[in-house]
């Protein structure tokens, strides 16, 4: 047998390290590249523009705000009339890479996705033709459509398309766990450690696993016992229609979790330890320890990434001919 | 009589030229100076922040968005329960400059100002405890607080003093008219200083004057005519109890006007020239022609001045102690 000296063992447990965690469950969220910088513009300004919604009142930024980890913290989203809204907002960061959009999955992208709310008479409550010709009566909308598509005819493809590009822009890189999978092994703790280690050994990564610890598929709430919710969302079953789908929802992603709270699709849960044994309990029939659920919360916390820094946009203003807000 | 060289008569002019712009009953924007920037950063938090209200869902930034000249280009607010608010917000821009706060002048500066809307129960509907209570949960908030008061304690008076320390970095410089003022000739177009010279002839001045054009003292709303409103307000009269006082506001400022639209304490009318008209008509017994108005409409867009480039901050999340929202 070969005896190893101390800096050969420490390189070995290196290689190993760095190997290890290539083949985690969990992948880096690295910055979005190749965005186009004047849809990207544009986007922004309709992302935060209140004239998308009927009342003038309501953006993009109000149900999924950049200053709290892109959601309101509410358990459901207040719209227009003050109306509360069925689910819970989640969060706009790293939208992207999730495989459809909605909890129950009925957009299959981000520009589908923002479409949605606009004419939703619960949330922006406005209808896709006032909202064009809103933005079509705002002249310093007309060069940035110019920019950013070629023409300065539009609709509410390019809308949303604009929309969809801007969010984009949202990836949160660089979470303290991100840094430990990229080999920086000081860059979590020991509590963090052995807390992924029972996340992934409780059997949490077979839904919550990719770069965005959920996100790829759907899973039904209460796999193993039934999920006790005031909320009648039936989840998938709206969409397909089918008994099986019922209470099917799109595994909700996990990084920046500290930031979202209320946490699960009726926004019950404020207490990001009670969500983890919750979900211990009914999706995998687990009765975590108190110390356990502990640790797992400490190694979710190092899935908070860098937010995206953003300057406000400068609106521009309204014509004579801007429809007026109706806030009725 | 001794010749002047062309350089001499240069210097001579622009002395003439700058004298007389000194002369102006109208006076630049300068940017805010002196202010403490640990007061600024918590105070900047603080505005952007919704759990400031009942509900979680309205800060300071809903009614004075700086997105957009720094009102909500509503006729009047909505708030907690989508109740409408009694009168228009006033913009927050160069708001320091004002020699009372509110329509009224019921706050006698922005410190005072900002602890009305917090507790008023048509708009953010929270108390001023409920408020202490819910930044003092925030674990986040206690080093900003630490930082910009020497000490852990506080109470509203620190509250709002920050909230004011941050809204006294919002001034706009560099507007066009400013340039011109400060020596640049060709900083407005002609039309734009016939409209000047017309709003100094008319008597435009004799309110709006100063760096603001307004907010310098109260004048009755109807001078001449009666205004006609449906907004029963009845201005200072609220205040004093004095009959006199009825429909006496304080005169707004012009600056940014292009933005703030819609206008006058009731927010009733959108376009520019039409306010210039009525303006003119009620409170100083002149009709202007279209030709007038319109001149004067393109003046006071040159008070568009730059406007505050805003990062949106990184609100603390709050804590499992943290009171939660009340949307009821």
């Amino acid at each position: 047998m070969k005896i190893m000296t101390f800096a050969t063992l420490a390189a070995f447990s290196f290689s190993v390290q760095a190997q290890s965690h290539s083949q985690e469950p969990i992948e880096v969220i690295v910055p979005a590249e190749g965005l186009n910088t004047s849809l990207v513009k544009l986007g922004k300004k309709l992302w935060f523009d209140p004239r998308l919604s009927k009342s003038n009142t309501i953006s993009c930024n109000s149900c999924h705000n950049l200053a709290t980890g892109g959601v309101d913290n509410l358990p459901s989203s207040i719209g227009h009339g003050w109306q509360i809204g069925p689910i819970n907002s989640p969060t706009v960061l790293n939208a992207e890479l999730n495989f459809v959009q909605f909890w129950n999955g009925r957009a299959e992208d981000l520009k589908a996705q923002a479409a949605g709310p606009i004419e939703n008479p619960k949330e922006m409550a406005f209808t896709h033709t006032l909202a064009i010709d809103t933005i079509k009566s705002i002249p310093g909308y007309q060069a940035l459509f110019k920019d950013a598509f070629g023409k300065s005819s539009f609709g509410i493809d390019e809308i949303t398309v604009a929309i969809a590009e801007f969010e984009k822009t949202l990836r949160t890189p660089n979470s303290p766990f991100d840094l430990w999978l990229t080999g920086q092994s000081d860059a979590i703790s020991n509590v963090q450690k052995e807390g992924y280690a029972l996340f992934k050994q409780k059997g949490c990564t077979a839904c919550h696993s990719g770069p965005l610890l959920g996100g790829q598929n759907y899973q039904k709430m209460g796999l193993v016992k039934p999920f006790a919710t005031d909320n009648p969302d039936e989840g998938r079953k709206a969409i397909t229609g089918k008994e099986f789908d019922k209470f099917v929802f799109k595994v909700p992603t996990l990084r920046n979790i500290e930031l979202t709270y209320p946490y699960f699709h009726d926004g019950s849960v404020w207490d990001l330890k009670q969500a983890v044994k919750t979900m211990a309990d009914i999706q995998l029939g687990q009765a975590l320890s108190d110390d356990e659920a502990e640790k797992i919360t400490e190694f979710l916390k190092s899935l908070t990434g860098e937010q995206p820094r953003i300057t406000l946009p400068l609106l521009p203003p309204s014509s004579f001919d801007t429809p007026r807000p109706d806030v009725g």
